[in-house]
């Protein structure tokens, strides 16, 4: 199998990933670590709900924490570029046979709640309460600084599947990891709004949420994060890093927060808008993929994720061994 | 005058500006300065020409340098989305009585030539040559590390029928300087790839090129930078900086080659994606909006440029003192 | 005049420059600058004094600010060796005929108190309290981050006596600024801890405190407090930088608290243990000595310092118009 | 065992470490390894060594390699206050019955060898030729960027009785590794020149030396490090980093050079000049002692060293299973 031809016109136009809805066990334990220790700013706040945005963000929230009993996730949401791409978009889902429901969520305008083709419960909206720039409010910023959300990365039970899904919906491919022996892919990076990715798909017992990512700008601001978790009772929390990924660029970290949601941290990254950028293949052989610098990532990097909310996983398709991509 | 309303489809889809045709007297000179020092990538070079390339551009071209007898900038270039977006900018100009004519330049394909409203030679293109990359080859890496070409700034004898023109063209406004009094802008910063530019126009004589700009990293860079130029003999081309914008919270140093054109080293910046970003408007007064940090900048920042070739100069509409926003 | 041969065995062995107590008139407005804004520890308040320290320092004080009428400098701390060190010490300068006295210092063990040949009031001790480390209580980390005191600058109205004084206490001067045709002595950095200086003397009236400084470990630091000072109401308070001195090679920021004290924030230096080390020269002429990069300094900064409590003005005995090197 | 009191009026004045002379068995490869890669400049080379400095360093050399059949160490250098002190030495070291000898080193004044108590081969000299400042020629620097050599660290058999000799030279502990039941040291880190040490000692089969070290001055020249090394076929010689250790708060990365040599390449550190200076304990069970990030170190680091040439190995007194701190 190859990488499908992109489809540039898209049936409507999404622009970008924005939020995630996370069910976790007690919110005071992760708001100590969401805002006070990560450095997300909390927009609104009560009993049952935290929203928070990141340092640049002018939008409502890019994570809501959301109290339950079983941690999970419930919904990842992208932006649309205005409301009559709401209304292709119903049409379009419609089309290929998702149910499609139309819901209200706090924040937001119209709201249209689907799932993509393995399940995976995904939401669209064209417009979120906008808020005062806090981008030059430097006594605010503290933590590892997070400017804002920049993508989510998943287990996939069918790579090629995945990819094919969202390339669909316009999602176009910058990276991709495959096995030369069968063409199979093992993990592919997917992209909206002009950097490396808003979605990527990894080999694994899915679908799952492997993790969501912030975008900071110095591997300094990581560095610092590192210093504070590690002294501030956090050290078990901090999975893999800091290093470089091949695939991407990326300087990186990885930690997983007090439900066992992981988030990365992350800086570089190139720009992806020319429509004729050539995806760039890894060989499924080459280690320097998932770490340009060479150290090994932990087995629970390759085995943990985050299920979604009442979504039933299944295996993977490929070998019985996942050898994962970052 | 207010901001007008953003043209959120465009006659034709622009997806970010692309280089930039600067006429040097000393093509040595030039490569000592823009490839030895600031460390960008030769990817052709004759007895009349030097092309090059930033880090990770996989593009032929984003300067080219041009032996000549004057100084001048002969044309920005800007990459369209889609063979069709050419044929459509080309009935669009015609259209608003623009004179067009597709022109022949290496390592591109057909190529549109035109003029903006002030008489600013501009091209658009679809293809040009596509390169191997270079981002992670670090051994290349030197200078500041330039990973990209970031936007043109431009002084404009009349930034409001600027702003119209190129908001036609479906370039949004991040970030504007106005005067509270008369509502006249003195400045404003548009883009089309996500970023707070691709072209940013300020009050002044003109058209002229106040600024090419190069995106990097880290500030870091930026003092490496610094240190290498002031003991390479480049102290005196070192001209405003390194600062901190209020305006797109650009940290930023400003520096001449050796023919004169400026080029501005930027890192820091914010995404734009979202067509419902407000612009941010800054008043005429308030000097932070050029230096966060409070230190002005040089005379010579508010009335060097560069001229376009065989472009008749017009002066400002407004008030005789100039008073330029970054 | 000539560089004195550096005195390797002086009468008693300075350490290093260790604290300064500074006259402010608005406790709350220093505290807010002092610990708050640049992220200096509170190690003790009162009514009247708050004691401060810097982040890897154990010693109870680096800076102790005290309420009074009239922004002053009280006296410069310096550490000696040994306890025996600090009854050579006043045996060496009853010999020289400096009046000496055996002071109560709260947080302090024996301190001897007395002044240069400026008359300048400088004290020494052996013994301060010791305090547990918060070297990696990273929590605590704030504004700049200061890990330590680094050196004293002050205005001196005869540089080559200033020179001749420290160096007969074994200070080593690691650089100068001379004046090629008379050979006096413009400025000069002395050191006694290993790195470019603890004391600094610069041409013009005095004896007068021209800043004090802190060292902190990168560049990004600096920038960090530029952001936050610029949009929290410090803007004013910034003077000069950020920059590269040639001398000392650091990468500088000066600021001025609310009652006019400068503090320079340093980073890079180098380190100068070898006695051996030839002193740089540099040329009076020679405009990068003051800054690598070649911006120049406001006339602020050649002009203001601050006074000794009680300490009469001498003018300079070099030419009207003060050049100074930092 | 506890803690040894510091000498603090030792028999001679070592200054600081200085330099090593390192057996290679390909001088091409090593070259391309210490001066193209890790950015050490040669000072001299000839058919059978190469001479190289650090870029703030005017001594002659800090690493010397040289051509031979088996990798080792030959010697480690120290430089000494004087030369009376080297004539102090000699006596010292008659008097305690170990053997010395004046030998003859190039560019070098009068050098005095002796060996330590577990055998290890050391030099002192007073005087080195001096070069002329390289510190600011930033066209000179690349690779790591290396500013000085810091230190040395060596496995001991018997990290007490190490701590024992070396504390009566002079060197003061700063920090140091316990076992609390037994109360036998594990590591010990002293110093002479005033940071957290000159020569180290964890607990293991020796004297091999663990690595030399040296200091840069941001986490950023590392990164830089680990991206060239990673992309110019050096990335199996990455053996454990970055990250940042518990002991000395070094941010750090250990390599290997082409023949096994160890090199850490260290920043941040802290000032040690005090001579009531606290050394601070780590518990041997403390995890982050080593990493303070939490990832554990591979385990050559633990097992591999560079013998001394022609000097016996005696294993450890300590258990069988050698747990090193950093």
């Amino acid at each position: 199998m190859s990488l499908p031809a992109p489809v540039l016109y898209p049936p409507f136009n999404t622009i970008r990933l924005s939020h995630i809805e996370l069910v976790v066990t007690d919110l005071a334990a992760s708001s100590a670590f969401y805002a006070d220790t990560l450095g997300l700013q909390i927009t609104h706040q009560d009993s049952t709900h935290i929203y928070l945005r990141a340092m640049e963000e002018r939008g409502h929230h890019c994570v809501i924490l959301m109290k339950g009993e079983t941690p999970c996730v419930n919904v990842c949401g992208f932006k649309v570029f205005s409301e009559s791409d709401l209304d292709e978009a119903e049409k379009y889902f419609q089309k290929i046979g998702h149910k499609v429901e139309w819901i209200t969520r706090p924040h937001q305008g119209r709201t249209l709640r689907t799932h993509d083709n393995m399940g995976m419960p995904i939401e669209f909206y064209h417009h979120m309460d906008r808020l005062d720039p806090i981008h030059q409010k430097y006594k605010l910023y503290h933590g590892v600084k997070p400017l804002r959300i920049d993508h989510f990365n998943y287990f996939s039970p069918d790579v090629d599947a995945s990819v094919d899904w969202w390339n669909n919906l316009g999602f176009r491919t910058t990276e991709y990891t495959a096995d030369e022996e069968t063409g199979r892919k093992w993990a592919a990076w997917m992209h909206r709004k002009g950097g490396v990715h808003d979605v990527a798909f990894t080999n694994g017992t899915g679908p799952r949420l492997h993790h969501l990512a912030f975008w900071v700008p110095t591997p300094l601001n990581i560095i610092d994060l590192l210093d504070l978790m590690s002294t501030t009772g956090y050290v078990a929390n901090i999975e893999r890093g800091p290093g470089r990924h091949g695939i991407s660029n990326a300087f990186f970290l990885y930690i997983l927060c007090p439900d066992g949601h992981r988030t990365e941290i992350y800086c570089s990254d190139y720009q992806t808008v020319d429509p004729d950028l050539e995806p760039i293949k890894w060989d499924l052989k080459d280690p320097q993929r998932q770490t340009l610098w060479g150290a090994p990532a932990p087995k629970s990097w390759f085995n943990h994720g985050s299920t979604f909310k009442d979504v039933p996983l299944k295996k993977s398709t490929l070998a019985a061994q996942p050898i994962i991509a970052p």
